[in-house]
């Protein structure tokens, strides 16, 4: 067992980080909100929320990262979850969509209880290098969904198609959609797919 | 009518344009088989080819759209045949993924008998930066393909998901195929969404 002093020293360093991360991520969005993504620098984001440079980059790459944060933590910690929780083997495309509309919904209505999410989504919409990075993120959750079917026994091609397909329905959802919609309008395109000639 | 020798300057002046382009095309092309798309430059290219900077970026924006010069003229050219032709309006998502492979199973077809096809995909597959720009390439052809089938009468919502879900079908292709057989993969991804729950 490792000594007292150590183990109190640890979760307290921990915090912290997170408190740092947390503190540019909430000041660049405060920024991000009043002057708009492209005025926005990242020395003004390390000036307005007190941070070294160092810092910054220690969390981010960039500024366009930040917009991310929460979107990526989010995704990464449910993909984490849902790789720890026992499920059947998809059998069949069908089966592997329906597995990847429960995780991709969850996603969307999780980060919808964010007071950030809404002003993420316009972010988006509104710059479009950065809805290139979110078709970028996007492509790597594709490949996290691959990986999580086949190791629940799905057959590769299958889960490359569902995983690229779950993508196509988030696309396809955004046009028109009020952001706070998002989850419920994920779901319908995952519905429209999953039922194609059912009866 | 025009007086004749504007309408033989025309044609002259068009095919000149297009031999340039095309002259930068191929000569690029060596050079990224030679020496690999990261080591070659844009000053290289226009040294190898004998044209003017100013003409290279007459019709490309970076060495990025070089590699897509030939997918995106095809692409374009497809879109706009295929506006010309009258189709039956797509009642539902399965008609709508129907004429959607017909186009994009068309499109790999025609790249594929391309001598500078198979060296595009693996430029793709090896550059990171090419893969985002094949990304972004794809999102305008899933634009263009929702457009195409509004025209044709689709429900503007079921246009939308049938153009992400045709380009999931070429990213959930490209995984472990060989290049010259695109266009086969992306067919067999095609039919498998299009089979969704058939008997």
């Amino acid at each position: 067992m490792p000594p007292p002093t150590t183990s109190s020293r640890r979760p307290l360093r921990e915090r912290k980080k997170l408190r740092a991360r947390e503190l540019i991520v909430e000041t660049a969005y405060q920024l991000f909100d009043r002057h708009g993504f492209a005025l926005v620098t990242v020395p003004d984001i390390v000036d307005a929320a007190e941070v070294s440079r160092s810092t910054f980059f220690r969390y981010f790459g960039d500024k366009q990262e930040v917009v991310f944060a929460d979107a990526q933590q989010l995704r990464d910690a449910l993909v984490a979850e849902a790789r720890a929780t026992p499920a059947p083997s998809p059998h069949h495309l069908r089966e592997a969509l329906e597995q990847l509309r429960d995780l991709t919904v969850g996603a969307y209505q999780l980060a919808g209880t964010s007071p950030r999410s809404e002003l993420h989504e316009q972010l988006i919409d509104a710059n479009p290098e950065l809805m290139d990075r979110h078709i970028r993120k996007l492509m790597g959750f594709a490949d996290d969904m691959t990986a999580l079917l086949i190791t629940r026994g799905a057959e590769p091609g299958t889960a490359r198609l569902a995983g690229h397909l779950a993508i196509a329905c988030c696309l396809a959802a955004r046009g028109g959609t009020v952001p706070g919609d998002m989850a419920a309008a994920v779901s319908k395109r995952f519905d429209e797919v999953i039922r194609l000639n059912a009866r």
